[in-house]
């Protein structure tokens, strides 16, 4: 018998008969002989009709009642949830994550999980019930309510899953797993069975919307196998587990491509101790995440400076990279915003050479120009024009075998 | 300085203009330096579609998730309320039933408020802040969320005004307080400044849709002033108190109607002990609320009885009827539908006489005929035929000179 957290979005639970769907099938893992603990988002929209009702009544919504506001919408949920198992005969009960409790800190609206008390939870699978618990929120300590933020109840399901050392941690969704690439981009690409965390987290920070990465840092840092896995099908989805022998045979798990990116290079920035902290430490402060950072060799002293960001964040960029520019004497900041970077992840790169000239001499063959290089352990990521995201993506997935028809 | 409990009902804070109204009444109270206490229901019509929602999931809903369910829609208006105020530059905090807490019993969707802490309240209260309560909502002895119930909201701040010892607590309506009778039926229908606890629990009993009985039940159990007033005007309203001197100069308050009563009655009932608690018992068990009864001289060993219920109790009333009719050999049960009850109320008929006999008079000399009478203390009411409902209600207005020209 396995302890098993089940975790549906709010489109697996958008209506009545969607919630009952969720119902049947923690039913039917319970049948099998599990315990189960279901962890729900609320249905779809309103957790947006909550938001637009407090940025109406203020602009900035205190952070404190906006979670007061936003958080009832999981509680919609689980209240259902537990109606629908008691119609089908299930023995359920639902409990707040002031009830459980789910501790977190005070950042309200974007609050971290410190630590989930499972004496509750514990109990009510030993009286034989399936546990429903509410996703994105918690309580301080002082008992005011806190969220996640957006995406929240991912990690909340992985962080139950952690603290109740479950054997799976199941999250549903309309696809039936994790591919090699985007499907509607390379009609060929294939369901991954097993990939490790940290080719998942690379994954994610390479635009490919899979799982919060959040919720998967929490999974590797305590373990927790998760199985990405359709809320529609039977059928066997992906398992995101830690790095086993197996894993690193497959030198390339998949190819990834972000289009929301923007690129800023800044001209003839005087090349000397504490500008690169300058400029990025401004931006880090206004929340914006750089991902690419590459710097050229110094010429007379100056050098120049290329990274992307966010396209949404490329206005904001601007206006600290102007302000700070000004202050250390480069000479012009240039932006290009028609970029995609598209990327080729795999664990099995640790042992394998030859994987970035393999990618480079893909693209070149098709004739598409490399803008940027960055790599990591397990990544090769290069920024190319956007017209041209769909073609790499097609072309890299061809050169290192992922098709179906491969396999 | 005193310290003043507003209650604002579904329609005061049915959309965000109407919260953003609420928190301006509530910063006038504060700046002419009272504390404020501002306990809400939820927006006009949540409480409906959150109901819609639970019994489409379970035709009778599993009463602790339903009450998880239902709880929301207060917690989103507290929230909101809370955010307006802050808009206005007004320090102002919201406390869930849970968190301050209100204490309940465990009958989930009525339960009954047992004890209010206080110290929280009081904590944000000193540090100059306006604290905003939920109405309808508690919590049971193991932290289950409950409900007090439709119209639970009254109760609510009737309640956390006992426990804070307020000066008053405000009940915000659309009119501006209690008035001699229906001004929709009596054009000069006057409103009343002054009214003693017992005079609004016989008006409500009566069918008068002031205030809910529970919540003054609870404000005369411990002597909790109560001012009805308008959400839309600054004019003062009706203050409910206990009995004073004044009170009993005036011998009728009011004039109330009531069209939605039957009438039952059973006939040849063999008259021996123990017939009576047999039906009434029955009917009592299921829950159906009987408001008069009258049974008349025996003759041969038999008595006729009658009865009025709730129309909309008839059915479920007859179906208990019927069968404790044949059980006890009664001959025949008739109903009667198009009746309506006309009563009037006052203090002061403990000390004045002859208001029966003047009420008989008014009705007779309009030729309407009384079907059945009850009396109480401060109370003289009859059921008429239906229509003769408008005519009886304004015939005895006048009798007793109630009409804003006469005073």
């Amino acid at each position: 018998m396995a302890l098993v957290v089940q975790k549906f979005g709010g489109t697996s639970v958008g209506d009545i008969d969607k919630i009952r769907h969720v119902a049947s099938l923690a039913r039917k893992c319970k049948e099998v002989g599990n315990d189960v603990v279901v962890v729900v988002s609320a249905m779809a929209g309103e957790t947006n009709k909550l938001v637009d009702l407090c940025t109406t009544m203020m602009e900035r919504p205190d952070p404190r009642e906006y979670d007061v506001v936003v958080s009832t919408g999981e509680q919609v949920t689980i209240g259902l949830l537990a109606m629908a198992l008691k119609t089908m005969g299930v023995e359920a009960i639902s409990l707040l994550g002031s009830q459980i409790a789910i501790h977190t800190d005070d950042v309200y609206t974007k609050a971290r999980i410190q630590k989930i008390d499972i004496e509750k939870i514990m109990k009510h699978l030993k009286e034989d019930r399936i546990v429903i618990v509410p996703g994105f929120q918690g309580i301080d300590t002082l008992g005011n309510i806190t969220t996640l933020g957006r995406g929240g109840s991912d990690t909340s399901a992985v962080a139950v899953a952690a603290a109740l050392k479950a054997d799976a941690c199941e999250i549903y969704t309309d696809v039936e797993g994790i591919y090699t690439t985007d499907p509607n981009m390379v009609v060929d690409a294939r369901k991954i069975d097993r990939i490790s965390y940290d080719e998942i987290l690379e994954m994610a920070s390479q635009g490919a919307k899979v799982l919060q990465i959040r919720s998967v840092e929490f999974a590797k840092k305590y373990n927790v196998p998760l199985h990405v896995r359709s809320t529609f099908t039977e059928a066997e989805g992906t398992w995101v587990t830690k790095e086993d022998k197996g894993m690193e045979k497959v030198v390339v798990s998949g190819v990834t491509c972000d289009k929301n990116e923007a690129k800023v290079s800044i001209l003839r920035v005087p090349d000397k101790p504490g500008i690169a902290a300058r400029i990025f430490g401004s931006i880090a402060e206004a929340n914006i995440n750089v991902d690419m950072i590459i710097q050229n060799i110094s010429i007379d002293g100056f050098t120049d400076m290329t990274f992307t960001v966010p396209r949404i964040d490329l206005a904001q960029a601007m206006d600290i990279v102007n302000e700070v520019c000004e202050e250390i004497g480069a000479k012009d900041v240039v932006t290009e915003d028609k970029v995609a970077k598209v990327a080729v992840i795999g664990t099995g790169m640790r042992s394998h050479s030859g994987v970035a000239s393999k990618m480079f001499k893909a693209l070149s063959d098709e004739g598409i120009n490399i803008m940027m290089i960055s790599t990591s352990e397990i990544k090769v990521s290069c920024v190319v024009e956007k017209k041209y995201a769909e073609l790499a993506v097609r072309v890299l997935h061809e050169a290192f075998d992922l098709g179906t028809e491969t396999v």
